[in-house]
């Protein structure tokens, strides 16, 4: 099969659309995708200070690599390469520095914040203190509370004014199954592909979020890139697992169903927006951070692992 | 176990709910989740004249078997059974008779009318000729409309204000996930508890939708209702039964979520709803019933068949 867009052989069919690209164009179209998703969204200006989340897996990575091309055009932009070393014995060292030495390569500052200055403890003793207290937390509701607050205290310490994370379509199509699954209006209403502009929250936003993780790889592999390929020791079975799994069978049956999902999802939210008031924000009275409670999330959890007071 | 309401052994816990029932009390919990179903969503006046889809399976049974008990207190209202004979041989003849001897038990009047009478055709015929002229029509596909069309049709002749049908909370969970995998936003809104009052459509009720399938067979065996237990031929590998496999996965891991699904739904329409204009109904140029389009999508389907003539 040859390329559509030149005379080489091609080296991917994709099923979805029906184009066939030689390892060039297939690249290129990756990063049109790219360019074309912060567009429609209007994800960048052109004097962002962009922090990216890069955990040294394939799709922080690619996003890294990327974004570096495209800003290559806004040279007023600036970019940050950020990683949030959580403390996973066996697993984070490599990847830290493999993110290390990509950033280095590209020209991006390198800027690692750990858990354990942050919070007093690697998610490993967290983990472990949270089985001793027998507390109803799995490793990933630690991690993703916990990385995403260190995220947003980095970008807001950098000064960057966006915060771009790896988030492929698949899964930003499960995020959506699963917050059916839990029957969860708000959070399924509040995930965007750029969050909303709030004092005290850097603006996330997802330029991966219309390429599929097999793409991601692909272009991870034909671009040479060097990433930490084995999986999070505590990724577990939970009901993201099955939803992925699930999402991957059909794909497999009708090809297109992730964007489909990923489409539906923006419909209902952008229909449902409107409707909903803006949540009033408070301010946590221990860290400070904007939060829709008293205390926010990220406290009560290191309250929970008594690596925080809270006064009633 | 004990049953929570007597001092009886308990045949059957609930583990969404955490109650155990003996079997009387099993039963009166489930015809009482009914009657609650109809009050919440107004689906019943006192003097209806209630057409009941009856295939003769365990769903449709139960449902005539419930309403019977429940219009006792309504002596205005009338129920009518209604068979629709698609035609489809070694199947439904013997639900034919069982809906019929269950009907004549309960002193309901008991109507069959056939694809063949109605359209020119059994269903049998139909798939063939489908298959004979390469028509991308699906047993399923061309069943479930023709059936709609004969139900509303049955029941307009027979003065019937509701159309009650038995479409149970799996149903209903995966008719939601479906039209998401879909796509199909404008059925997800569309497809209700009650349908909307419509001049040439009788409105259609689902008395049953919070009632999970299991229980619905357990009540069916306890009430010693006689139903056809075979699934039709024709029931093949769709989408749809992807989707039934994954729901009841992930119902056992973690019971409830049905419910959850089902109640999301009813969230992210009732919001959508108000913000969609109602589409106007026209009437189908061939057969008159109302429709969105010039032809209604039984005609269409009919005329692929070469059953109908439509002029362009």
């Amino acid at each position: 099969m040859k390329c559509i867009r030149c005379d080489r052989e091609a080296v991917y069919f994709r099923v979805y659309s029906g184009e066939a690209y030689c390892a060039r164009h297939f690249a290129s179209s990756i990063e049109d995708k790219v360019r074309a998703t912060i567009r429609r969204y209007r994800m960048l200006d052109i004097d962002d200070r962009i922090a990216v989340g890069v955990s040294g897996g394939k799709d922080s990575l690619t996003l890294l690599r990327i974004l570096v091309k495209i800003e290559r055009s806004f040279p007023k932009a600036k970019l940050y390469a950020v990683t949030i070393d959580e403390g996973i014995e066996g697993y984070r060292r490599e990847s830290i520095e493999l993110a290390s030495r990509e950033a280095s390569k590209l020209g991006v500052e390198h800027i690692v914040v750990s858990f354990r200055e942050l919070y007093g403890l690697t998610l490993d003793l967290m983990v472990e203190e949270a089985r001793r207290r027998n507390l109803k937390l799995t490793p990933c509701s630690i991690c993703g509370v916990l990385r995403r607050k260190a995220l947003n205290y980095t970008a807001v310490r950098i000064g960057a004014n966006k915060l771009a994370t790896a988030h492929n379509l698949d899964d930003e199509a499960q995020t959506f199954v699963v917050n059916i699954l839990h029957g969860d209006l708000f959070r399924l209403i509040r995930t965007k592909p750029v969050t909303d502009r709030r004092e005290g929250f850097v603006q996330r936003i997802k330029p991966l979020r219309e390429i599929p993780e097999k793409e991601i790889a692909l272009y991870a592999y034909l671009e040479s890139i060097e990433f930490q390929s084995e999986p999070c020791p505590y990724r577990g079975l939970s009901l993201r697992n099955d939803v992925r799994v699930f999402l991957n069978t059909l794909e497999e049956k009708h090809p297109g169903i992730k964007f489909t999902v990923v489409r539906i999802w923006d419909n209902i939210r952008s229909t449902i927006e409107k409707d909903l008031p803006q949540v009033e924000l408070r301010t946590c009275r221990v860290c400070g951070d904007p939060s829709i409670s008293d205390v926010c999330s990220g406290c009560s959890i290191l309250a929970a692992l008594g690596l925080k007071d809270i006064e009633v």
